[in-house]
């Protein structure tokens, strides 16, 4: 039995992961339009190549190939507050916008307010902005095109945008929607619950982990990487006292 | 671009995260048969209740609920060899006896040769046998008739029933396949690489270690489980010198 | 080199270990005075008995035994804000207090104001008061002991005990200070750098570690104990639905 | 209480950390000789640079900063079999030739039967060469001499150097001990348990790591490394297909 239903007859080649995983986390099924959304944003952010938490991982792969756990593992703990962790802060953010909508407030003084706070209190928006993708990000515009599909655009698709707009007179300059602000939005919007929202990119970097460390035992740059990291910080003169590059213990 | 392909215009809202996780693993997009296949194995194993695993990653978020990804990666660093492992290593032994196969042998011929050394080396034989499922494992058999259900039976189910039947005779009693066995027999004939077979258990439990640290957020059991535990050594009258079961610092 | 000194001839079998420790985290080696407060720390946290994050080691080994640095890691990521972050957190504290009185105040009444702000964001006051040790605790008094046998009591000491005594009037009940207040209070008054002090207690615990998972191997416990947390929560009939305490996968 | 001893009135103040650690692994204390050659081996491999395991570590804490215990559980994640494991690896090949000796045979007939046997199963000897050390590697000479200057030198000494010797006539080429072959033949001779060898490497690294990580929120090169690493790749050329060196989610 898993949340009240019988594993082997009504789950096991009846429903799909993703469904799966709603049940899970919510202790019921999706409607076809929450297990849409929820797909699109785990696609969206499951590989991105080698980012800082895939290097780490691989690395720890190659030094520990006896276990392909740690080597996830360590991938994971990469899915920290800077890196991974601004979906789930972005969704505090539009919560706690949509709160003060649900005490009788207009999004707009609403979200003005909160942000207001965000900024005395010099914290930064999280999920706008991208160091790449100037004028818009790409896959926070599909997620919003595919919510809109499936008819589930809401509440916090209207803050995230309406966040958007204000921020260029609230924060002095133009800050578009990146992928981690649109993925609490239309996850939110599709009844995922908050404190699991950081579920999503860790299910999502999981897969793209697994992937990484496959192609690892097939084509090794664990340690290629590692050594490529060392000379950079030799070259940039800024080793430490005392540091060297090779591994011998 | 993810394995060649547009993110954003072919990936994102198109395809599902189980065909995705193909993709990054295989570098190809599942056929409908492959799909259902990979679902129906991660939906086998993704929950199983207050496990190890699950019971250590549980205390960890009530030790450290900053991190979501400490715990979650406390709770995967347990699926080792003992307890998911096994998939992996049934997998290992169908592949020996898979190859043989291709060699020319019969395939009663090849499993008995391979079950014979790894008698000989004093080693289990993985994938078989269950402390609950007297008889069989509805999960095993549920597996092996979606496979079959799709077209995709092939020469690993025929092992792995092989393997079945030769053990009483082999190693002196009947032992049933379990979810572990069926798992990478269904896997390999679908065409999933053998050398990621961990990987499925692995993304499996993520999915279902979120599920357990939302509810311990909501719920929390960490700290008393992990009472209980020192209790029951404590009872047990084993306590090795200079326990304690209360923590303070 | 290490930290700009011979290894081989300057450090290995010259200085002790805590002495490396020291050196590798401040760049100099430590006098005798600040060498025995980090030894007293260190042996004050090493072993605490059962608790969650030995716990969870255990359970680690026994599930994955093929990875040593997988247990010790599932440990350490038990080391956490609840745990063992006390320590860190009351360094804090302390340093803020002593900023102030670096500013000019006294030290009560800097400690006044910042147990104050404490409570105004009704924040606990980290490093005070203990479920056990009534009164006081043992090893609390120990460290400060050592820390006036060496000499080397300082501000912090003295804003440690400030606000032990400013605690009843401030928060309504006497607190008295426990090893993670007195932790930091002997090192930053030793020069240990504030930064560094989640360290202390993480190299301890590794220590303890190290213990318990040898012990694990001898004499395993890791199974009983996630069997009696799983039936512990089973009793309480807090089983959330389609929980099992067994596991076969 | 810890190992029958009371925290606070017999140890804390009086013994230090490695005595500690040798009372919580054997659970009796070290004399002063094998408290010595204990604090030689933990000095010896604590620090080695910017090695995979620590800039594996240092990413971890970049983009994880909440969490200082996820960054070093992912630095000891890298102390596999690879990396650090090679410790443990010498003292088991030690321990097996010391056995046969025990059996009445003479160190050099059983090295050379037992290496014979590593041969022919193709296993690597461990704890021989160095890529940068030629002739001799002088943190495992240095070892050597500690372990005689306080009396200690014994069986497994006599083996390391027996199978130094003997390794040019049976694999083909000289290959001096290095440290990873010093640490569990001086360990052994000490009567630190086999078992827990691998605990030594894993607790000196922490050492080393909480050092890096203090480095790393002072000046922190974590994602110039990470960046360095994307990019070696890309240069050489292999970039798998999709893989893009930027972070944004």
């Amino acid at each position: 039995m898993v949340r009240g239903r019988d594993l082997t007859n009504e789950l096991i080649g009846t429903i799909n992961f993703t469904e799966h995983f709603w049940l899970l986390v919510t202790g019921a099924l999706p409607s076809a339009a929450q297990r849409r959304i929820l797909d699109a944003t785990l696609v969206a952010i499951a590989e991105h190549g080698l980012v800082p938490s895939v290097v780490a991982s691989r690395m720890t792969l190659a030094a520990a190939p006896e276990s392909l756990q740690g080597a996830v593992a360590a991938g994971l703990l990469g899915c920290g507050s800077v890196v991974l962790g601004s979906s789930e802060a972005a969704g505090r953010l539009f919560a706690e916008i949509a709160a003060r909508v649900g005490g009788g407030r207009g999004v707009e003084p609403a979200a003005t307010e909160v942000i207001g706070e965000y900024h005395l209190g010099s914290r930064a928006i999280p999920g706008y902005g991208h160091p790449l993708h100037k004028g818009f990000d790409p896959r926070a515009r599909r997620l919003f095109q595919v919510a809109a599909e499936v008819g589930s655009s809401g509440l916090h698709a209207e803050i995230a945008h309406a966040v958007e707009k204000l921020l260029p007179q609230l924060v002095g300059k133009p800050l578009a929607i990146n992928v981690s602000g649109a993925i609490p939005a239309v996850l939110l919007d599709a009844g995922y619950p908050l404190l699991a929202l950081k579920g999503v990119p860790m299910l999502a970097r999981t897969a793209g982990l697994i992937g990484h460390l496959l192609e690892e035992q097939q084509r090794p740059i664990g340690f290629v990487m590692s050594h490529a990291a060392a000379q950079a910080i030799d070259y940039d003169g800024e080793t430490p006292s005392g540091f060297r590059s090779s591994e011998s213990a």
